[in-house]
């Protein structure tokens, strides 16, 4: 294995992916990962008040969604086969995705009024995209991540008229999405630019994640 | 309509791509256009060196693309239902992608040599990804485009080792691509960052295009 390609490997590893965003699953795909999507019910009631920025309010959640998850596909119980346990795995992947606008959090939008007020807010102007990852492993257990991270990359938007946000409000894209677009779809229009991992804007950084895959698989913390 | 979201307009259009990329029939589905693949026959054999730069040449690849269609979709054949002309349409859309490595057009790998050639000398190095768009409409006719414009994305490339680089190739993903790799399937893991569109760097640059049709929909420019 090379310094950020994962090839094979995923192959014969089981791999829980925390999360139930198709994204995700999607990403995972395209690295070669065929992953079992088992999401956890942590309930994502952080205060973000009680972060220093955007990107530890990110790397928390990320965690706790993943450890949760871990605690039974990586604990004794890992073994158990109802349907109230995840099966046995080698490794878990949680992730968690907000925009940062400003230092302010955005994340999923309560409902219409909410999607559009997130995009008039981002009309015209850029925000980062925090994705905050973490990695837990059989070999190393349910108790800690072996690693986790936060990708960002900075997102420049175009001004959008208000009849452009009442469409794209109306086509049902923006309500699973932090910030209230999706950049793998219509959404994808409004994006001007970005700098850094695409990837990572549709809810997981692939570069960064299948190189610290690798460098745990090269140091033999996987399996 | 508003400045870059082209939604509904794209329901009654007949809109021809004049490209067999599958990659750019799948953008034009996310800007919700529902398109009519009809490559062109034109060889792509101009010479490199007759052009003052990258994106000019990729630039009169779309041209010479989209103006082949445009002859049978636009003009006095174009409801000619035989095989050997497409079908009448009001856009003809041709596009073309290349990579440019320090001033040095990387178009797709000739074999599989070659695909290993173009990604050691990417590895570790930043490149450009310019994709030339040409449009023709009906009402503007099949003479001239009625628009056209080069898109430009930056791409930093992981350092790659010569056994990451030949698992990939063993992929079969580069050998259609131009500079030998795909950011939408395996080898985005290889792509630690970008600057500009990603949709560019798949094969057609989605808010730029999205914007110009737009603009040419407002100006009655299409039908």
């Amino acid at each position: 294995l090379g310094s950020c390609f994962y090839p094979s490997a995923g192959d014969c590893l089981r791999v829980i992916l925390a999360s139930k965003s198709p994204r995700r699953k999607e990403i995972c795909g395209l690295m070669g990962l065929d992953v079992t999507v088992y999401p956890s019910t942590f309930a994502e009631d952080l205060d973000h008040g009680a972060f220093s920025s955007p990107q530890s309010y990110a790397a928390a959640n990320a965690a706790h969604k993943a450890a949760e998850v871990a605690r039974g596909a990586l604990g004794a119980g890992g073994d158990d086969e109802s349907s109230t346990c995840p099966p046995a795995a080698d490794v878990v992947i949680g992730a968690d995705t907000i925009v940062d606008l400003d230092g302010v959090i955005l994340e999923k939008p309560a409902n219409h009024d909410d999607a559009v007020s997130m995009l008039s807010r981002m009309s015209g102007r850029c925000h980062a995209v925090h994705t905050g990852v973490a990695i837990f492993t059989r070999r190393a257990g349910p108790a800690e991540p072996v690693a986790h991270f936060v990708e960002s990359t900075k997102v420049k938007f175009a001004p959008l008229s208000r009849s452009e946000i009442d469409s794209y409000v109306a086509s049902g894209e923006p309500m699973d999405k932090a910030g209230g677009y999706g950049i793998q779809g219509l959404g994808g229009m409004f994006v001007e630019s970005i700098e850094g991992c695409y990837f990572n804007v549709m809810g997981l950084p692939m570069h960064h994640l299948s190189k610290v895959l690798a460098q745990l698989d090269a140091n033999r913390q996987i399996v």
